[in-house]
């Protein structure tokens, strides 16, 4: 019988808990009214509604309840902040952000400059994937509208100092939006007691359902919404209520509250336990990634001389799931914009892989991959000409990689 | 112990077809993986979508599957529609629509024409809820980007004739877009023999999972996305896929389709005789909208001199849902924009009831509703000023109805 497969790829997305599903299921063909209709088949769902954004109020400590908007996920939310910001800050119409967003920030802020809608500055990294602050301190000025940098990042799980960046923006009088879609649900967040403008979260990341996000937006932001319509989220995103999603993210956000102490201590213990162990078993290997302040969920892990999606390939075959950049980069065999930002050396960034945990881990899945990996990589180098004649492949590995 | 209730409030939202959440269950928290992975957790997700796919065209009787592109709903689609006309028509900036469509329309296009981005041209109706064919076609010229014309009403049901009016548009080198979502699930729809460039629909309206909507584009259309980041959707379209939704939404097609002869004849004969029913027992009552020309599940029944809010409370006490003017605008006293533009006269307008069928009604319903309207409809009127003093109040019922 094969073993039980060992699921770390939950930066990807995680599987919904079996108790979001439960409180969600009564709500698709029993209370199953629009919400806003005032007959008994919706009776229930208003009050659920309510309950369920009280929820998500309490793991983001946002002081009022009307502070979040809901939308498709989070993608539609970064999307939504940027673009508001731009409608509502006058004459100011540059954008800050970092090399190291997401695609649902990056090809949005470069359609806008490319279409003219938009100045972009895009701040670097160094190797460890701390943002410049210097280079962003020069970018703001008075014609910054918004600030986009991420919360913490989805490959290698660098946390930015959001609240000191978020200061530094209103010093100049911009907006300050964060993706906290990696963050919301991993670390502590205390919105009544930050800076912070706005914040994009998605249900998925967190043991919720997809197709279901948020934008916070504390009170008195001005907001514009991005799809018009009906009354719903008072008037700042229209479409009938997507109640199912609403309520299982509830119960998400209710979960996650409940374990925040366990992601902070047990799971980046089997983070840590994961790591040093590939390190020690593992030569031509190391951690990308500020460890210093990082996600206690995520380690990634470059192995030279490889290619990551042969890794996962070999991985994959032993049951386990990880991955290789982000998702979405996924399927181009270039490294990702993250680690080339980082400038990790080609010849690492090609083999490099996040391992992404969540409380549903244990240590039996720790025992798993450090048992299977040294066979990997070391199969996949005795196959690899970079590993043969690495002195020579350090000077040139991949040409499309500038 | 109190009968069960009766449903009729189906334009408003479905009850998510039991089997419909059959099929969505696996992909919550068993192949909960992204799609784009590639690892077991994720492994049949790829061909559920690809199938989920397949079965949303065959209900649309579609050329290609890749026509689709999903999106959060109804409302989404009808603005990235829109929108997306916006940018790939050139220098046209006109826009046609009629008085009549939902707010996922109407409230965009004011938007755009408020801040200069478009010249909206709003065509009018006549008492049944008929276009103004010889006004349409003098609003279309050299300059007209788009047209969005719904194909049926939610409020009426009344069906408009978009082949006729596609090729117009075409004649006039714009886009053609259909507001949908009321339309597919209830009536024929064959996109490979038709003229229309896109067309929106929405899951919840035909017993799929809330949350999910598609835009079809024919091949070749251009379109841009309104939500921009990764590259799903062959980058039309960026965010996670909803696994779960994209699967139910395809389930609940292939049921639709299997049930649209039901809709057809047995839906519409007891949309039939509830009407009959009511005109029969009930005075002072008339039905509105196009009766030659609409969707099989819908009735507008216009109880005069009483308030159409007052008159759901009763059949709410009854067990009995529908609703009065659509659920957008319920909770606002006004008539509904649908019934304003029709020139339904104020003291009907009113008193207007949408009853909406679907295949999960029976002839049980239709009797429970013919026994309690005109003991609901009498007592509401022996209430009424206007009732009692009716010659008066057909003279000026409700000042702020102009
Ligand atoms: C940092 C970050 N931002 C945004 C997103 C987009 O979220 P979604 O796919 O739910 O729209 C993701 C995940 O894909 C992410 O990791
Ligand atoms: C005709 C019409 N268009 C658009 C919509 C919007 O659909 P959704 O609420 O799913 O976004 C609705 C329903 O609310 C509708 O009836």
């Amino acid at each position: 019988m094969a073993p039980e497969p060992v699921y770390l790829d939950n930066n990807a997305t995680t599987r919904c808990d079996p108790a979001v599903v439960e409180a969600m299921l009564p709500y698709f063909s029993e209370q199953f009214g629009n919400a806003s209709s005032m007959h008994a088949f919706g009776a229930e769902v208003g009050g659920a509604l309510a309950r369920a954004r009280k929820q998500l109020q309490a793991l983001l400590g946002a002081e009022f309840d009307h502070e979040i908007v809901y939308t498709s996920g989070g993608t539609e939310a970064d999307n939504m902040a940027i673009l508001s910001a731009l409608e509502t800050q006058g004459e100011r119409n540059e954008i800050v952000t970092s090399a190291v967003e997401h695609p649902a920030v990056l090809s949005l802020v470069a359609h806008l400059e490319k279409t003219g809608r938009a100045k972009v500055h895009i701040i670097g990294v160094d190797a460890k994937g701390r943002l410049d602050i210097e280079a962003y301190r020069k970018a703001l000025g008075p014609k910054t509208a918004i600030v986009s940098i991420m919360w913490a990042n989805n490959e290698t799980g660098t946390i930015f100092p959001v609240e000191q960046l978020a200061q530094l923006a209103h010093q100049a009088g911009a907006l300050f939006h964060t993706d906290a879609v990696q963050a919301v649900g991993k670390i502590p967040i205390n919105m009544a007691e930050s800076e912070i403008d706005m914040l994009s979260l998605s249900g998925h990341k967190l043991h919720g359902p997809k197709g279901i996000g948020a934008l916070y937006a504390r009170k008195g932001t001005r907001l514009r919404p991005l799809i018009r319509g009906g009354h719903q989220e008072r008037g700042r995103r229209a479409g009938t209520e997507n109640a199912p999603a609403i309520i299982g993210l509830g119960k998400a956000a209710e979960l996650a509250l409940e374990h925040m102490n366990d992601e902070q201590t047990r799971v980046a213990g089997l983070r840590d336990r994961l790591e040093k162990g590939l390190l020690q078993r593992i030569g031509n290997s190391f951690v990308t990634g500020d460890t210093e302040n990082r996600l206690p969920n995520t380690a990634n892990v470059a192995f030279e001389y490889i290619e990551g999606e042969a890794i996962l390939l070999f991985m994959n075959r032993e049951g386990i799931a990880a991955s290789s950049g982000s998702a979405c980069t996924s399927g181009s065999l270039e490294p990702s914009h993250v680690l080339r930002a980082m400038n990790v050396p080609y010849t690492a960034a090609h083999g490099a892989i996040r391992f992404s945990f969540s409380r549903e881990n244990d240590e039996t899945d720790v025992d798993r991959v450090l048992e299977a990996m040294p066979q990997i990589i070391d199969r996949l180098r005795e196959m690899s000409p970079f590993w043969r004649e690495r002195d020579k492949a350090d000077a040139g590995f991949n040409p499309t990689y500038a």
